[in-house]
């Protein structure tokens, strides 16, 4: 295929459609067909209904180059892709003895007879090709007519996973539909808006005409992605790109990639061989959480402590009473108190802590909802931040978080040139 | 509206089509319609190309009554939505002072101006309505024509779960699009499986033919969605079958409705005017986290300790070194000795702890990874539970969390009906 094909992916399942399920399919072959450069242009998710069926089908066929379905395969009254999308085509299904033979083959070997409905898995495009099904009954069809190709898969996530790597793939490289090349490179930042980041990267998109730039936010980050439109620029010039756009970032640079910040600061410390113990009020549980979803954490992350009471910021954290007293438990102070008191307390190098009103309830005048106080203890020194947000509790939670990662990734980036300064100076 | 609207639900977004973050929005809205007895038709995700925007909402439009958009509306260049939908409407957008003055109050309060390029997110439809965004700059928008309607979201969760629920709605509702009561009846359950759940609902499907029922399975949880098509029963016959299922499931059943296991904790917590804190290990906040998601939880919960070493399980929790060097620190004593011992070193009422190996490293012949150790502290006996879970990290920290607040449940319930007990031996 000499230009850019366009793919369109049609899953069949009421479950999608009244808030039982995520459409997981669609993300799975978004990524991997990203993956090979052939991003999707479009999708649907249709009811199992035949008119519903075969209009969808119909339209995206005529307005795209490859189709993929996913489920209404199996052996139910409810499963009427195949027949429907056959109807729709005008082409011709035949039985195929090679798939009721494998199918029996499977019951056999549960040791039960194959059940009579079945049968109507057993059918093909009359020119059509077979995916082999090595986990369900349900084969997936392939189907050429002029230059449009339509692959059909079944439901199940293992059913459908393993046949899409190891055939739908493969196929469609051997159509050339497929490179091997990513077709984009995703920049993540941290620290600035959408908008500012946008205009960061105005040189860029001004110098670069067959640049694209697409941008994804969530919680604080904006991911920035690259990519050129029928590969104009291959991924070396996407990549040059990609580095002056990190010259351009900053210190709003997190990664290539999409690491997460507990990752990256996770690593950071790896890197020091260094330790880290949190003391967390308002997040409750979600920063130590962060660290903790990443797998080999315990080699740098003690543990840490949800102080949800005074007495437990005193008891167990090490706050001295009179910060309390003086400037409360939602205080730069404490903050401060939390980050030192959690590392002398937990035996570690770092401190990080998180203090605020994450809403609905709490806040006052000097300290509203949503003020959180960031408290940070490292062997070079000891800061405080204060941030502000609006939204509901669990934002708020979400937000502070990323907020707490996202400076001490800076102040760790800091600190390694500073002790490279030092060690100048001592020259 | 005489009939059932058809609705058709457009995403716009490059990120849902390349694998970067799966469709929440389309679960969301499926979810909150389903719930007013308007499912979605069909939905669509679209790349924020101006032809692709244009075609594909000129075709939902045709074959649509209600045609929701989400994202595309914000202020920078690949925002597009609006635009186009306007020129595909062949409707007229005009500037609305109103919106441009609550997007400078908005950035006046962070203490910044407002960027130039906000401008274009300062227009509505002429004869169109708009809708507040309480957590963002971009408005959302509806417009009617002839017997259509259009709503149009911005993309970011937090900015439109509030304006959906709040506005879109009762404006939905207003028109007699949507239902003003509920359309099923949700069962919460925790502690069987699937087929096991099935099968105990089983009796009334059988005696209900026109009783509609579903199942949506989440980490342990099996919610279970009454219901009837075309409404042949009504909500109260629903309900009373409702009842009949909630003596089926005994001390499965959790809730009517979607309360976390965490909130269903916590009320009998308040209800009993009990303090609890958490000990856990490889959950690693994720426990308290679900706590602290409630408003309101400091009155219950009074902290916890993320101990991810042995160190912090000794000195902040008060495990004893001779139950780590005998038994391990993932075992049932050792679960025990922190459930007790936050409960000491917290002051608190209740302690609830976790203790296992969450993968994909460690484990041992004894434990392997996926076994995880509950420990349970209570004024009237301590507990133990082990459970055993396969899957990545993330999936058995999940697991493992539903699995201890579902056993608290269950010890909580008991605790209440012993108690009762013991009040009527004293008579």
């Amino acid at each position: 295929m000499s230009k850019t094909p366009i793919v369109e992916v049609i899953n069949f399942g009421d479950e999608l459609l009244v808030g039982i399920r995520e459409n997981s399919h669609l993300t799975y072959l978004g990524a991997q067909l990203a993956r090979f450069g052939l991003p999707i242009q479009r999708s649907r998710v249709i009811t199992d209904e035949a008119i519903e069926i075969k209009r969808a089908f119909l339209d995206a066929w005529e307005h795209s180059d490859i189709v993929i379905t996913t489920g209404g395969l199996g052996p139910t009254a409810d499963d009427m892709t195949r027949e429907n999308i056959a109807a729709a085509l005008g082409a011709e299904l035949v039985f195929e003895p090679a798939i009721e033979a494998q199918i029996e083959a499977r019951f056999k070997a549960l040791g039960r007879p194959m059940a009579a409905h079945h049968r109507k898995q057993c059918y093909r495009f009359i020119d059509g090709k077979v995916l082999q099904n090595e986990r369900g009954t349900a084969p997936g069809l392939a189907y050429q007519c002029k230059s449009k190709t339509l692959i059909m898969l079944p439901g199940p996530t293992h059913e459908l996973t393993p046949m899409f790597e190891k055939q739908a793939i493969p196929f469609l490289q051997s159509l050339g539909a497929l490179s091997e090349e990513e077709a984009y490179l995703q920049i993540r930042t941290c620290g600035s808006g959408e908008s500012t980041v946008e205009e960061t990267m105005q040189p860029l998109v001004q110098s670069h005409p067959d640049l694209t730039v697409a941008y994804c936010v969530h919680y604080g980050i904006v991911d920035v992605r690259l990519s050129s439109r029928d590969r104009r620029l291959d991924m070396e010039q996407i990549k040059a790109i990609g580095q002056e756009a990190r010259e351009l970032l900053g210190e709003d640079f997190v990664c290539f990639g999409d690491c997460s910040l507990a990752k990256v600061v996770l690593h950071e410390l790896r890197a020091l061989d260094r330790s880290l113990a949190i003391a967390e009020s308002c997040t409750g549980g979600l920063l130590c959480d962060a660290f903790t979803n990443l797998a080999g954490a315990s080699k740098v992350f003690v543990g840490g402590v949800v102080c949800y009471s005074n007495d437990v910021k005193v008891s167990k954290v090490g706050v001295p009473e009179s910060i309390i007293e003086q400037h409360g438990a939602v205080s730069a102070e404490c903050a401060i108190a939390m980050a030192s008191g959690i590392a002398e307390n937990l035996c570690s190098d770092y401190g990080l802590s998180v203090t605020g009103f994450a809403g609905p309830d709490g806040g006052d005048e000097k300290n509203p909802v949503g003020t959180i106080h960031l408290g940070y203890h490292s062997p070079v020194g000891v800061w405080c931040k204060t941030v502000r947000y609006t939204g509901g509790r669990l934002d708020v939670k979400a937000r502070a978080v990323h907020a707490a990662l996202d400076w001490m990734r800076r102040k760790l980036r800091k600190y390694k040139v500073e002790e490279f300064l030092s060690c100048g100076e001592r020259d």
